[in-house]
């Protein structure tokens, strides 16, 4: 046990709201450390994945920073009615971890993942902001966003669309991983790494985006094999995940 | 030190979210025990009371119990555009405390107070439910809200509006506590008790608050006195909250 | 994601210390919900189990109550030299969780179970008070404490045992398991299930355990097979602790 | 609230053992900020600060980082059957927090102080280390240990004694601030400040601390007035330590 784990309370300024994340950090190893940043989905808060993975034990071997900070059920966009969370997410947060924490900095360091929405976060804001990261990771991505804005009819979804979106449309625009995916220079951008199960209900927007990718000739190392839409599959995942980001030191 | 302190991290089913609570439980005296709910401002979460004030300390001698959820920046409304807070408050909350905890659920033993926002929280509440508390306090409390959509137009205010409101409209209905003030019998109703500054920016608000209390004969234990709308006042005026609610066992 | 997790920084009064509990509480199922104690292992602390493993998620389907508390590293005794422990874990703990949450005080819905020196103390608490537990497991047991008094000299046990025992002879005492396991009534005992890696520095210690406990005819529900001392090992096998002390409801 | 509260639960190496410690950050005003250590007294853990007082309010305006860590019942020692907190407090803390946090490490920017046994705490830190702080307070602090060694026979402090001290003399040593307050150069000492109620039981202790540094040549800022051994008197107090350490800026 080498790591040490905290959970942060602060004021968010760009949110004009308390918030909170949990960070895990290395006792051991290089400093400053490289950094993860570890996106949650639709119902969960910043402290999803220390509680329903081993993901402190996971980073430990590797002396890897681990920042999960929360955005409600933002799509980590800046509502339309609502909190600035891309602001929140993409500038205010970094700024705070680099003010508070001594890691690194550096792009080749620095790195993002996560799943479902946090999937779509994740790779959103590695397009967005290719400078930051190299490298970004997608576990069962909502990728699809503007069909989910057309097409999702599920209550769970068409509650939280005109608060993120209200009149504002995905498609084609910069909330559009499909279409952001196409508008940055390939080589600029951090490697990208993509699973979902078979048995996922998200299958089919991962299969867009990876069509989509390809036809942008952006390589990304995509994989689908058998696993649903449940934590199980993401603790597995995230294994997967920091052996392809930062391979154990011999 | 006889108290204990938690924190919570729970899944709030009607806000299809994970959220926090702060828990404050007495480990001497009667079983069980009394409890206060405890409702946060505007840009603070449910960490916010046991930080900027030692309730924890206050709560020791009286053997109280105090429960701090927390709801954004929602007014503990039901947001038209947004989440189900005045359902999470009302209804699961108590539910989930009464789950979890083993604290009083009679209403000689169920108190509310905030402040701010949180104060109007707390006499919403205890108008709305008035069985379920034996007293509500309010410090400085953003007590009419119908002035608030209409007239505040301070930016941090404005923009909120449209997501707790839309096109709803405060005056008259029942978000508008000088409206609820009327509306129940005056003999059902939980004590009350109000503190507002001098010198704050909502002392309006408060005394037009008084008056259609006046107006309705409900009776108010109101007092105004110099304070500001700052951490140390309620700090101190907490003090005064639980001497009037709850005396210290002699 | 129907669990909630609790951290509790209380006062015991045992230990005339402020310590800390990590509390999972199921927020669906039958009230009171079954209750697991779990227990770390010597270098470790409350937060541990929830740290290094998923706990919370393995508990979920089954609506089971995990309490984790904190023992530093006392063997979960009285220490010679230092703080009731025993008392602590045996006595106020579970009156202080019964104070505290709703969870079920019937035997049938009690469980214990630990790793390597909480191994030791889940069988401990087990064997002295059987009328707690409806089942006991250890993993990785440090189950031979009268070996570890007298023959292990590794510098972080030699400096360990001057404060839990002094002088104080654990063979053939009540801190020592092979002879608990021979004082008392095999039909009285809660179900015992023991597993260990053929890797663990701790296996002879086990097998010797397990002879003792055959020799009493108290049955145990043994298994040794691939794993090390570590995390891995214990996430793993903490699913089958919870299997076959707890079946998944159909 | 411009602050950030953060619990870090952390493997100390030279404790063998998880331990927690609750971190106060600034997040407006110079980088790296000023640094208080402070800390606990005899029953308590490293929560106890913020949650009896308002500390992280009072720091709030100077932009004073907060350190607060847990000794258990130690008198920052290294236990002579036991736990080496002095080497913990004293190298490894430090240590861990410049590791992890961005706070000033310049003597200039850091200070200690504590209550009770953290009084105590304080004071030697601040006695033996000189070269670290610019200012050490010490609140209703217990500074005669050799007293409380040879004379002090109240039940809760006759059980520390063998596991703190064994055979170990505290009279003369490096553990008697009486003694250490004569062995350092007076120049090379920071400022001093020590307040006691006049109602405490440890009044003596005081007095005779600062007539043993009068002797020595060493000012202390020393005020005894009404007060008791109780939180109240350490919220009201700790803000005065403050006023006197590090002025709020204007």
């Amino acid at each position: 046990m080498v790591m040490a784990v905290i959970r942060c309370d602060f004021a968010a300024e760009t949110l004009e709201l308390g918030t909170s994340m949990t960070v895990v950090l290395p006792e051991e190893g290089p400093t400053p450390p490289p950094v993860l940043y570890l996106l949650h989905g639709l119902s969960d808060d910043h402290s999803a994945w220390t509680r329903f993975t081993a993901i402190e034990r996971y980073a430990t071997d590797r002396g890897l920073a681990v920042v999960m900070p929360q955005v409600h059920r933002s799509f980590y966009a800046n509502e339309a009615v609502g909190m600035r969370f891309w602001d929140f997410l993409s500038e205010e947060l970094p700024a705070t971890v680099d003010r508070f924490f001594k890691v690194s900095a550096r792009r080749e360091d620095t790195f993002v993942a996560g799943l479902s929405m946090g999937g779509y976060g994740a790779f959103k804001w590695a397009l967005r902001q290719p400078h930051r990261f190299a490298a970004a990771a997608s576990l069962s991505g909502a990728l699809d966003l503007a069909y989910i804005q057309e097409f999702d009819l599920r209550p769970h979804i068409r509650g939280l669309v005109p608060r993120v979106f209200a009149d504002r449309q995905v498609r084609g625009g910069d909330e559009d991983l499909l279409h952001l995916v196409k508008s940055v220079a390939p080589a600029e951008l951090p490697r990208l790494f993509l699973r979902c199960g078979t048995e996922d209900v998200l299958l089919k927007q991962n299969e867009r985006f990876v069509a989509a990718a390809q036809a942008a000739g952006v390589p990304v190392d995509a994989g689908f094999g058998p696993g649903e839409h449940v934590w199980q599959y993401w603790d597995d995942q995230i294994r997967n995940v920091l052996d392809w980001m930062l391979p154990k030191p011999v």
